[in-house]
């Protein structure tokens, strides 16, 4: 008996490289050693008080039987409000899809679109589980490079071409995960209508809407009642480990989509449905939040170019920064391992977002206190003058 | 825009007739009908008190963020400890998944063991989940009859015949759904050393373990260490909604699911991860809500021969009656139709099971109260006494 016997699909699926550096960071916490985290976007504490308080009532209260697979009314009625008062787009709770996560949205929305064998784009670097996920459900990973030259945004030339040999659809995040780039009204509106005048689905991950610290943030469902939209209350809303997203299809997909989520899911966690809800409520505890990676975000892109992390990508939305070290390294996955042991701080290596070019860059995850990033900042400064770098 | 433009695959996934069920039954329960569900395999009552509880201090003590892919070790190690306690089998926790529900143990083991194309066998009448996740995944559900006169079980002789011919895997359940027949440890074991002697994964949906009302039941771990088992906190721990189960992989597949399950799941509901704990210490919860099964059962055995519906399978196990009625029709889902509409009892048309000979057949739920079960024969028979059928 041999691992050859995995799926060549499964064999295609790369692991997360943050997934070492987290269990590194887990064995040095385990022998009491204090380890900041800037390696995984989790947010710092817990959900919204009001968001935990109906969940103890749901708890107390409801069966937390199956719902419906496409999500409880209540709460898909509450994401429709959310597009009207957010972009002023009215969407029908038809279209509305609770989901497992975002996770759980792109398994669906990717099933629905795309059969085995098309081929779909998306921006390299970007997140990791997109291009896995469609390794493992017989998709195309069409990887359109994306750097400093294009302000880390897919080449609308590069799209076109793309479509033109073949490409089914496109899938965008703005703010973006690793860089923290948003793309301007202009400049969505532009790959939406590029992509879906070639017949193309356009699926626009907006996970981190909610975390813009200055730039408009844009839904595609203002340029196009076809689009794919996909987010989560894992990040703005701080709800990780609760595994509950949403997504809106266009009309076409509604039904496919449905008895998917019927097959493979069944429902979206009933709990965490429930908790969803009261998470609208709760603006004041997630915008001093926030406020709190604001300020994250303001120290760090002061402090961090006088360690020698001087160059990154635009840091306009969610809470990373992107940082180009091939000053210091040509290894970024021994870059944050010499890191991690040597001062304590964990940081993502970029190869986990580019396995071409993430060799020179690093990721560096500003969802922690205040104070950890003060430390941090303390700890890979004196680092990087002992290493010689600055 | 058309239709047409969903995948192909996911066109191939059939909906759920028992969703329309529901749905009419909603809507009359809406217009404050009093329909009695016998539809739905979704136990009466909210989980275990304990389970409740330790959801509740979860909930004020856990931050409910990410955790491993694989599931929180404690968890782990207590199923662990339920294999050697209720099977005699020692398991590695290394082996053991937690999964978002058995939907995503089967999406994972599928993905990991099974490439698009190949082709892997399921008893017919089977749960519709899995040849719908099959079509989903590009995987070819090779449907093996079985009937009266293999006592609702694969035949071996197909299951070889099928094996030499290229097939890559079975899927069995035991108890099964619809027909709540079990197979002896004989039966079992045969099916699991024909399916690996010739190469292929053997597959053992244990989600109705504990729910045997006198036979013994055997895990496939009993007689396989490269056996894939499969099972849930949904049916005997009355946890649906909460959408927790777990799966164990031969050595071989640890790597490829694990990879798997970052990507495309990230981790299953922390809340109910830790909830899951304390329900394998709600025995006598458990026990209790099974006696009402078991009165259940043995009320329906005696009482439904007496209004029409005499020709069903052994009930061996779960919480199922899955009922012949060609007497009485040639279309289970209009029968099913009209008894909603003119008794307000919900009951499932075996076409979601069988799409050949479920014209026949309708599926009997009886995880309700045992109250539920009286006013529905109530019903029931004088319907059927109407109609002539008795």
């Amino acid at each position: 008996m041999s691992t050859e016997q995995t799926s060549r699909r499964a064999s295609r699926v790369s692991p997360f490289i943050v997934m070492d550096v987290l269990r590194m960071a887990g064995e040095m916490a385990a022998r009491g050693e204090d380890v900041i985290h800037m390696e995984v976007g989790q947010p710092f504490g817990p959900a919204a008080d009001k968001a935990i308080a109906a969940a103890h009532a749901a708890l107390d209260g409801d069966d937390l039987g199956y719902t419906e697979a496409k999500g409880i009314a209540p709460l898909r009625e509450r994401i429709a409000r959310h597009y009207e008062e957010t972009y002023g787009v009215p969407v029908d709770p038809a279209r509305i899809f609770v989901t497992t996560g975002s996770s759980g949205a792109f398994v669906l929305a990717f099933l629905a679109a795309f059969d085995a064998g098309d081929a779909v784009g998306l921006a390299n670097p970007g997140y990791p589980a997109y291009r896995n996920i469609f390794h493992a459900l017989n998709i195309t990973p069409e990887l359109i490079e994306t750097g400093p030259e294009s302000r880390w945004a897919p080449p609308i030339e590069a799209v076109r071409a793309r479509l033109k040999a073949g490409m089914k659809g496109l899938l965008v995040a703005s703010p973006a995960n690793p860089t923290g780039v948003m793309l301007s009204a202009d400049a969505l509106r532009a790959l939406i209508h590029e992509t879906e005048a070639a017949g193309g689905w356009f699926i626009s991950d907006e996970i981190y809407h909610g975390l813009s610290y200055g730039m408009a943030e844009h839904t595609a469902l203002e340029f196009s009642s076809r689009a794919i939209v996909i987010n989560s209350f894992s990040k703005y809303y701080g709800m990780t480990g609760w595994r509950v997203g949403w997504m809106i299809v266009p009309e076409p997909l509604v039904r496919a989509a449905e008895v998917l989520a019927q097959n493979m899911f069944i429902n979206t966690p009933t709990i965490s449905q429930h908790a969803a809800i009261a998470a609208f409520d709760a603006t004041d505890e997630l915008e001093a939040r926030k406020a709190v990676y604001a300020k994250n975000r303001a120290f760090l892109t002061g402090a961090l170019p006088k360690i020698g992390f001087a160059d990154f990508a635009p840091v306009d939305g969610a809470f990373y920064i992107y940082c180009d070290v091939r000053a210091h390294t040509r290894d970024s996955y021994d870059f944050a391992r010499r890191i991690l042991r040597e001062t304590r701080v964990a940081v993502t290596p970029g190869l986990d977002f580019d396995p071409g070019r993430g060799q020179h860059y690093v990721r560096f995850s500003f969802c922690g206190s205040h104070e950890d990033m003060r430390r941090a900042v303390a700890r890979l400064g004196e680092w990087m003058r002992a290493q010689g770098h600055v």
